[in-house]
């Protein structure tokens, strides 16, 4: 069966955040900073107050985070000389599970008090913790029948490894937390994921944690261990490609400054960046327009399910790929032979996260021309299924919804799709979409000519959120955000303008389960008004959800979206039809998509940037680690 | 009027080969390796003997090259070991100018004769040579009507620059070799293209050499030299944003070898390069795969009008953009943490080709894991419309065809589309093309399961050329060349798939007349049967062509590629409305595709690549220039 991977299900507990935070610094935060570990401290002492937590009364925390504050106080903040303006209230906030009850609760900082409290209604759960699916994996492992199968099946137990995954929803009225869990066989390999043990339903009850369903249906071949190997201390001779070693050196130091959670890169850009522990990461990007002196903003965010495991921003900037920012040969001046050249140097934020076997590698690429270059890379694992077959001529089936990748293993069919919310603000947050069809016009016969044709334009402000809705690739079509209260100086509306990446959209039917909590895949492009709880493509209680909190629902109420607070939405798609060579780690495959200024800046901004002299670098020595 | 740049008029000159001529070299030239000085020469002595020049014989060499051998004489001695098979007959391809007459002339070297000559029929002219065209433009601009109508607008003849352009066809039945000039003004100003002198027509006749139309049709604006300065010790403070420098040091040495035309990179890729003197780059691919021992050769060919300026392999391999080759954290086995990461490094062919106003930036991008990735970034200086207008509210046309950029100049909205033409050969010349549809299912009623759909790959070997046409972006599909005749160990068949970029078809109506002429772009892929008369997607005489050579022509054919020697062509295209930001110089745009390896090796081939250790640098000490 053709499978699409269940995005959208953070899975986070308090404790974790521990060991991910930021170190505590002294000056006062920025408003969007992540919580400290005294404010986390705070948070579980004000709490516990209310709620004592004992073996009568349960009480855990599913999220922990800052209750991010109204924009136009932020706003004000930011545009206030030397934030100087009061900052706005600084809060937690908290979703718990209290005796079977999901409770959302806003802790304030200053008067050091829950401010609000209220059980939460409604379908879909919170957000599981890794603390509880550990939990549930190891009353599996211990579950007497569950042994059983496995023994009768002539594996050991003690070389079996269960893993989790979220139950989705496919149309019950019932939707309990439970957990499904998964059995794979080590035994002589440490890739996981390539030998699942297939044939039983074991699912778990987290609130009760107790298996729930146990059922082993049949026993179905296991792929072998051998040729799963991927840790080079472990691999064989012969090795190879031998790479040799590159190094970056930035002899006068990086064309960036980290201050606190304040990234600031040349003169445009001020970017704030933060593990948002709910999701993987958060960027607010703030860019400082010196041309013009005025004051633009643009949020970002971007959502994944799962854990963070790695973060960072690069340690150098880098001439990106010797990419060329610009460059001009001019042969047609008596007398003279121009040739101008500058290279590009970028900054990417990169962020790293496995979500079981795969792993994605998301880069966020500033350029100091002002683009954005978003890109996410696919590696890590393949899921697999156990067949029969080592050969392509055994197969019985019509279909084997996959490749046979390796002995008795086909790699299955599967989409990914990664939402990225862009809540632009140009200028200030007044702002609309506008397509700009271009389209193809006969030329009149009045007019002297031997052409036949030409293409023109056909600029549209759009009204609604249902007009903004874009499939990509059907027609030629240029998109962009746009401030229409300011003008450049020859009165072009000042932009950002979406380079899409390649195309792919949803193959789901629209009414089935998945997609219909998945139902944000339904277009490549919306545009919804700015509101401050419609922040996930997927919803803020995604597991077993029903699909009533997606952007697609938000987009349903098809609201006024010119000259408004608005926010895009792009989706970059994969189907992964597997190969040979993704076993048995993947080479790593990218899309992504580019934000470019389109009449933001009166003119080119890199014009005068100075040339890099590469002959000017002095002795340089590499250190460890470098 | 929306604008079509011409592709496609290669300009070179007997001449001007020599100064960008390799060094010769000792060892046997590989059968692919451009002609040699000494060849040259050797050229010129045969055929002067057969046509002395002189004041009453007109000879001028159009093109000179080499005559590509039989691919099936090239892959004999390739296979070869040692290369000690005879290479095929090596030869030169000459198309020359014999009063008013086009010659094709094959010279051979090894009996240093004439072994072909023929009088070439049929539309269209042979490419133009950058002597004619300096000549027609110098003719211009003494030209007396000329200078008076300079005069006229109150302009300096001696502040005017001439520059010419191929005249296209528009349905015309006289093709005379006829060229287009046009009038650009410095005066203050380096940046020649922004400051065309409208109003006038003047079209020289290169075989009489004669000004044979002048019409002085009105006086328009002229934009102001103003702003236009690119160069960096022209321009004033403040400069910035100032880039922190960047240097690539590789302590072992780079990961390619150079001998000759032949570039080694790590095991698996042999590339040849050369420019095509008839077309700015040639590259032929041949990739070794060690892992089956057996044999794969890729082709690929490239091409982009005019004379290319800059061609270099990049000094050094790089990370590009710390690129990760392929990951994998692995956190469910207990007691292990598993992390393993391989960074990529690539090997970059960039060429770099001014075409007038623009500036091309081709990279060929080769991974240690199989896949090429092509990219073209485009840069350089905008094609502008003087206007009387410095702001959109002074605007009285409905539609002025672009975007005011800066004072009285409008960016005029153009496309640019660049067809690469790549000849795969899949473990042997014959192949197939298989489009392999993602298509939604719904789920039958007989099976139990709460789903209503699923997805599923329709797979198709393409029969015919009319059948491999491709419009992307219509639907999901797979496109992929094939080897049916070699299997993987699990009985799949060994190929390349293609990945392409964003998706930019043509806008011109397919009966207008540079769309006839430019048809190769009413899809953005075909499959063609090789031919080795088939190479230019535009025709081998692109100047002012009827169309009835193109790629679209030879598809028409509508022959079978059924496990046949078969080429796939594809377009990268950009429709540009242009933006403030792109004056006076434009921040480089790009786009491209990518070829990986399915199921053409047995497994990740790059799973055995040692870990690049970082920390092992020696001291380095870049030098000046590096």
């Amino acid at each position: 069966m053709a499978q699409q991977p269940q995005l959208h299900f953070p899975i986070l507990i308090f404790t974790s955040i521990f060991v991910i935070s930021f170190s505590s610094f002294i000056r006062p935060p920025h408003p969007f900073d992540p919580l400290t570990e005294s404010e986390f401290k705070l948070i579980r002492n004000i709490i516990k107050k209310k709620y004592p937590v004992g073996p009568t009364h349960r009480f855990t925390f599913q999220y922990v985070g800052l209750n991010e504050p109204d924009k136009s106080g932020v706003l004000s903040w930011h545009l206030s000389l030397h934030h100087n303006v009061t900052p706005p209230p600084r809060q937690a906030f908290v979703i718990a599970r209290e005796n079977r009850k999901t409770r959302e609760i806003v802790v304030d900082f200053s008067s050091r008090a829950i401010v609000s409290d209220i059980i939460r209604v409604g379908h879909g759960n919170p957000m599981l913790t890794i603390d509880e699916q550990e939990v549930a994996t190891e009353l599996v492992l211990k579950f007497k029948p569950f042994r059983q199968s496995i023994r009768r099946r002539g594996l050991e137990v003690s070389e079996v490894v269960v893993t989790s995954s979220t139950m989705g929803w496919f149309g019950e009225k019932d939707t309990d937390r439970l957990i499904k869990t998964i059995p794979f066989y080590l035994n002589g390999s440490v890739n996981t994921y390539l030998r699942p043990i297939e044939g039983m339903t074991i699912i778990v009850n987290l609130e009760k944690m107790k298996v729930t369903t146990f059922k082993d249906r049949f026993m179905g071949p296991l792929p072998k261990a051998n040729g799963t190997e991927y840790r080079f201390s472990k691999l064989k001779p012969p090795f190879g490609p031998t790479l040799k070693n590159s190094i970056f050196l930035q002899p006068n130091g990086p064309g960036f400054k980290i201050d606190g959670h304040v990234v600031r890169f040349y003169i445009f850009w001020v970017i704030h960046v933060e593990i948002k522990y709910y999701s993987p990461v958060l960027l607010k990007i703030i860019i400082l327009n010196n041309l013009k002196f005025s004051y633009t903003k643009i949020f970002q965010e971007y959502k994944l399910k799962k854990n963070t495991n790695i973060y960072n921003f690069q340690n150098n900037d880098y001439i990106n790929k010797n990419y060329i920012m610009w460059r001009h040969t001019e042969a047609e001046v008596p007398g003279l032979e121009i040739t101008e050249v500058r290279p590009d140097v970028s900054l990417v934020a990169r962020m790293v996260t496995t979500v079981g076997n795969y792993d994605y590698i998301v880069d966020y690429e500033f350029k100091p021309s002002g683009a954005i270059k978003m890109e996410v890379g696919l590696t890590g694992v393949l899921e697999v299924k156990p067949v029969e077959y080592v050969h392509t001529s055994e197969i019985k089936e019509d279909d084997i919804h996959g490749t046979i990748v390796a002995d008795n293993t086909v790699g299955v069919n599967h989409d990914h799709f990664v939402t990225y919310r862009l809540d632009l603000d140009i200028d200030g947050t007044e702002n609309s979409f506008v397509r700009t069809e271009l389209v193809t016009k006969r030329t009149p016969k009045s007019v002297k000519t031997p052409r036949k044709s030409y293409w023109t334009t056909n600029r549209k402000t759009v009204k609604t959120e249902a007009e903004a809705r874009v499939k990509l690739g059907l027609r030629a079509e240029e998109l962009m955000v746009v401030n229409p209260n300011r003008l450049t100086k020859h009165g072009n509306e000042v932009g950002y303008r979406l380079f899409p990446g390649p195309v792919s959209g949803t193959l789901m039917a629209h009414d089935d389960y998945p997609q219909i909590r998945g139902a944000f895949t339904n277009y490549n492009v919306w545009i919804t008004l700015y509101n401050k709880s419609e922040v996930w493509a997927s919803g803020l209680y995604a597991d077993r959800s029903q699909g009533d909190d997606t952007l697609a629902v938000w987009s349903q109420r098809n609201r006024e979206i010119e000259k408004k607070d608005i926010v895009m939405w792009y989706t970059v798609g994969f189907h992964h039809v597997p190969c040979q060579e993704d076993f048995p780690t993947m080479p790593t495959l990218s899309s992504g998509f580019e934000l470019r200024p389109a009449n933001f800046f009166e003119q080119n901004p890199v014009l005068k940037t100075k040339p890099i002299k590469l002959s000017s670098a002095p002795k340089c020595t590499p250190k460890n680690g470098y």
